[in-house]
């Protein structure tokens, strides 16, 4: 018999329920406040400009395993994924806080090189490092970071902009992050069998690249301001795409179709799919930290994304009267309302 | 023997000689950057406004213990502390962002009362909670909260500003938090081998409200402001006196003297501290977590500050020929350059 479940526990709310519980008391006080929580990031409005504000914890043990993730790896990518949420609400990140705690089993080069990493973000995506907070832990190594970013804009993309009948698109291709999570956990346990196992990793270098070393995909924000579209809604592919669909499902009031067949997945993600026995579904549904953007448009600009070889339109919005959907390609429906990864139910 | 120092251990290196090692090779590139790192908070200009932000991060086992320190007290706490930085800024504070990590031996309740603190916080401060994280930690809890301000005032009020011949100002009372702290610590002692005590803490009363829930001085940022005062540099006492008075040394290139039957500091505290066997020295100079802000203001405005009740000089800036230095009331002068709390070298 399956133990009761304590409603009380932790363990049985997801994050999004956790947060809508514990902040729906607080009340608005400040004109400034445009946007607050449940986007990618909050915005605030001073004078003409519009500030969005992201911010992450990191925690080792949680959201990163230092026997195989690189500490240089890992600074690059904590500053990656808050400029991940900037670039989702179509804004410029331009600053980041830092606070790290860190026990004091690390020694300074260690810290050294974890910086070394959120340097070269920094220098990458021309970002300053203006502050944070360096303290101890009594266990591991967590890291908070805060982006800052801004625009003239004066239409900000929320996750609610979404009108009936736009289409899905997303940049880039999906998986492969979560495939290399795979190859890097499999490595471990036979590293830990056979210290002296030297693994061939050739046919795993682009997932092992996407799940160690993302980027921010600010690359596609340029390339649709010069296509001049202005996307509906947007966010980023950091939990899985079922999951993100349903943010933007949920914050607009709209469902999406999406197709199996349209999804882009590389060859390699495939094979390695194939090799550890994972529905390719599987994989980009709920396997997130992609990255990518995922964002709606209206309809007349098909052609023009259609032309550009680092879009996909996957789907499309509808009336709220179905569930989100994937269409398989046996032609059926399924249900894709299921979430992708939740920290606090997070089985391993 | 003692064992050999080994200089790559962070045991062996302060905060701020971390910093300044980690962040040395970063360079600013952006022009909306005003101050970054080595101020209470950073500033930012965007259009017309300045907007200040300061990160701190918070430990379980390392800045509150959960055993006598209550979960709402802690959220308040959080955010005051991050206020307090803002403040130091002569800034309004007007945002926060709030991330925690938390082990899931937490029940949502507790988390309930963390935020009913943070909510609290933000009603008596005026600010809104406008995002954050929340994820699952391996151990304990752990909270991050960045704070943003804003001033549409042109100067800036920062470590730097301290003019020769200043006086140095504090506001409130010093000591009486970490008196607090000792009184806490003693009755866990206590309760940990007679589970049944029941202490009698009235003659603590305000040591543990100081330790427990300190307050931002809003009120004295505001006074400045109706008595026409603008100091010329600021800090809030978050580490004990004499490490915040080497902070505006250091920023300023100039030292100070501060006179022993000036500092303020409140009968039940000196009684605490005899109590204790504690030097009263120890408990301002070094106590820390007082949270009272600490300024440089110009001789010419000497007669307003001696007026103020909650204003007290306490000595001036010097040219920097020698050292910070404490003159004692037995005319002693003593070396103030050693610094307060320090995470990575706490002993306890």
């Amino acid at each position: 018999m399956d133990k009761p479940k304590n409603e009380n526990d932790l363990k049985n709310i997801s994050e999004e329920a956790l947060i809508r519980k514990i902040t729906k008391s607080f009340k608005k006080k400040n004109d400034s406040t445009i946007i607050d929580i449940g986007d990618d990031a909050a915005v605030l409005k001073f004078d003409e400009s519009n500030i969005a504000m992201s911010q992450d914890i990191l925690v080792e043990g949680v959201h990163f395993d230092l026997s195989y993730v690189p500490l240089k790896h890992l600074g690059y990518k904590s500053v990656v994924v808050n400029i991940s949420d900037i670039l989702s609400m179509n804004m410029k990140p331009s600053h980041v806080l830092v606070s790290i705690a860190v026990s004091n089993r690390f020694k300074i080069e260690a810290i050294e090189e974890l910086y070394a990493g959120i340097n070269l973000a920094c220098s990458n995506y021309n970002i300053d490092l203006i502050g944070g907070d360096t303290t101890s832990s009594n266990k591991g190594l967590m890291i908070s970071v805060t982006c800052i970013g801004n625009t003239n804009k004066k239409n900000i993309t929320k996750r609610s902009g979404v009108n009936e009948d736009d289409l899905l698109v997303v940049s880039g291709d999906l998986g492969a992050a979560y495939m290399g999570l795979q190859v890097l956990e499999r490595e471990k346990k036979v590293f830990e069998v056979n210290p002296k196992s030297q693994p061939d990793l050739s046919n795993y270098t682009y997932c092992i690249q996407r799940q160690l070393k993302p980027e921010a995909r600010i690359d596609i924000i340029k390339l649709l301001e010069e296509m001049k579209i202005n996307p509906t809604a947007m966010i980023d592919i950091s939990d899985g795409l079922s999951t993100e669909i349903n943010h933007l499902s949920n914050s607009s009031g709209l469902s999406f179709h999406i197709y199996e067949d349209k999804i882009p997945i590389l060859e390699e993600t495939k094979n390695v799919c194939d090799e550890f026995k994972i529905n390719h579904s599987i994989a980009f549904l709920n396997g997130g930290e992609d990255y990518e953007l995922l964002f709606t448009v209206s309809k007349r600009h098909e052609k023009k994304i259609v032309s550009s070889e680092y879009l996909t339109i996957i789907g499309s919005s509808i009336k709220k009267k179905e569930d989100n959907c994937m269409i398989t390609n046996l032609g059926q429906k399924i249900n894709i309302n299921s979430t992708g990864w939740d920290s606090f139910n997070d089985e391993n």
